[in-house]
């Protein structure tokens, strides 16, 4: 008996299911485990959904959504429990406890990284969410694909692919959002939400942050700073603003971008891009940090802020010399 | 005859072509006329193609860019003249003259507006964009769509649909693009450059305008100022910065977003846009202004910048108390 057929027999015969993803649900584990409580609801099964703590409410519009429930809130066995988008059993947080409550074990996930913790595991790193590898099952399982389901299953695709721009979509991924599209989702509404609204706590710091922005290099190099000042007065967390460090990068003329982030007293997280070919990891490799060519970070402290800013713009011209020379 | 026997004959038996659009190409513009170019090339045809003025640097990843030619370098007669994405003739601007210089005009568009001035027209205003008419026109005749011809139509498509977002994207628009990624072209490179880039006066822009926003009735209501002192010190124009009266509109908590626009001494630009029910015309109006429910302006004169906000927000909030009247 292959893995679909496993499956297959495991949803007919059983009745009571749970389902549950990571901790701090992003858009993927939210699409996918309310795709899955919808498809087993109209298959009149017993679900409950589980998420640690509160369900981000931006996902409100997903049906199902009001029917997640608190993981405090439940001590129920199950017959089979799914665990969606989730590589080892430590990421379940307080969810953990559900491994020990059920008798079957089904693991869906995309990270290459996944332990194989479930009876039965579905990996495949090559998705670009499990919301796809999720739609091609229910497909070839022959369950139907609502309106519902389809709403939960954009979402998943359209958060984990940064609305179909990151190298993790495929033809693939682009043909199942066609299929998606086809039973007459509201899809510029999902993607609204999902990719474009912004806190106005977010958008205040974003205005601060860029407000710091300096030039270096004709253009080539680009800094922000954040301090945490800049935090209490709008009220946040960098996260609401996204990827700051992704607006210095995105100017047109800019090779290295850098957000110079106070953290602490006289201590700074340093957060480097390149854009192309700048190697940014050999930076903050000399300040004790690491990361990849073209996104790398480090921590220098008992300096000023302007006084790092200087610095790392004196490493950066060396390195670039350098460059030059082996490169011409 | 139909149609695309007629187009296939024509481009079998001719050897002369030439390629324009409308002034100010935009992406589906260089997209479309882009993999024209290429493809009446892989078929050794002569071809010129023409824009008016200096077509936009920010395409010239695209094949063919710098083999564009400016009209103002030409006087030669052509067999055939496509005119790709163009509505009527005025919009070709110097470009229009080409008219009078070619045996066959083929007019292929997507506004529900074009007034069909060719020998032979394909008008489908269905379609999210020319790319994608040509990428179907292309394959019925059996062309080959080569990476080259595919980063174009990727252009296109990815330009005119915002990304995939705006609600022209179809299921049949996915499906073509997931047959251009499988030509193996970097289309992550290519939504990048298109999506994401900013220019380093348009970030200096967003900062300032962002700086100025105010929230209103709870955080439903919102507005920012741009002034020509503004522009003036990030040496920029508006455009540069996107469509500055959506970032207001994008915030979470927001219904009516407004940006007040200095065009003149005393004169300013108002632009309303809502999100989900408020009726933004019926405000334009009132200063003799207009437009659609969710996206209106009008220009009001004579009044300092800061009582034209706190009359709009007096104005809003009647509308507001009405609306609830209504509703409850």
């Amino acid at each position: 008996m292959n893995k679909l057929e496993e499956l297959k027999k495991i949803i007919d015969s059983l009745n009571n299911f749970a389902i549950v993803s990571h901790t701090s649900p992003d858009g993927d584990s939210m699409g996918s485990i309310l795709s899955l409580y919808n498809l087993l609801i109209d298959l009149n099964k017993n679900v409950d959904v589980f998420v640690e703590g509160q369900a981000p409410y931006k996902f409100s519009y997903l049906s199902g959504f009001y029917n997640i429930k608190n993981i405090s809130q439940s001590n129920s066995r199950y017959d089979c429990l799914f665990v969606l988008d989730c590589g080892d059993e430590d990421r379940l947080g307080e969810c953990k406890d559900l491994l020990n409550r059920t008798d079957i074990i089904i693991n869906i996930d995309h990270h290459i990284t996944n332990n194989s913790f479930g009876n039965i595991n579905i990996i495949d790193a090559k998705a670009s969410s499990v919301g796809e590898i999720l739609f091609e099952l229910y497909k070839n399982l022959n369950y139907k694909i609502t309106k519902e389901i389809a709403e939960c299953l954009y979402t998943s695709i359209v958060s984990d692919t940064g609305g179909f721009k990151f190298s993790n979509t495929s033809s693939k991924t682009m043909r199942i959002v066609a299929d998606l599209i086809d039973t007459g989702i509201n899809f510029t509404n999902i993607y609204y939400r999902i990719m474009d609204l912004k806190t106005l706590n977010g958008i205040k710091l974003i205005s601060k942050v860029t407000s710091t922005l300096k030039i270096y290099l004709d253009g080539k190099v680009a800094t922000m700073k954040l301090t945490k000042q800049m935090l209490e007065e709008c009220q946040t967390k960098e996260d609401e603003a996204g990827e700051l460090v992704n607006i210095v990068r995105d100017i047109e003329s800019v090779e290295v971008g850098i957000l110079i982030k106070e953290v602490d007293i006289d201590t700074y997280k340093i957060s480097f891009r390149s854009k192309d070919y700048f190697d940014v990891k050999d930076i903050a490799l000399k300040y004790g940090g690491g990361g990849h060519i073209k996104a790398a970070g480090c921590t220098i402290k008992n300096k000023s802020i302007d006084e790092i800013e200087k610095e790392l713009i004196d490493e950066i011209k060396k390195a670039w010399v350098k460059y030059n020379e082996w490169n011409n």
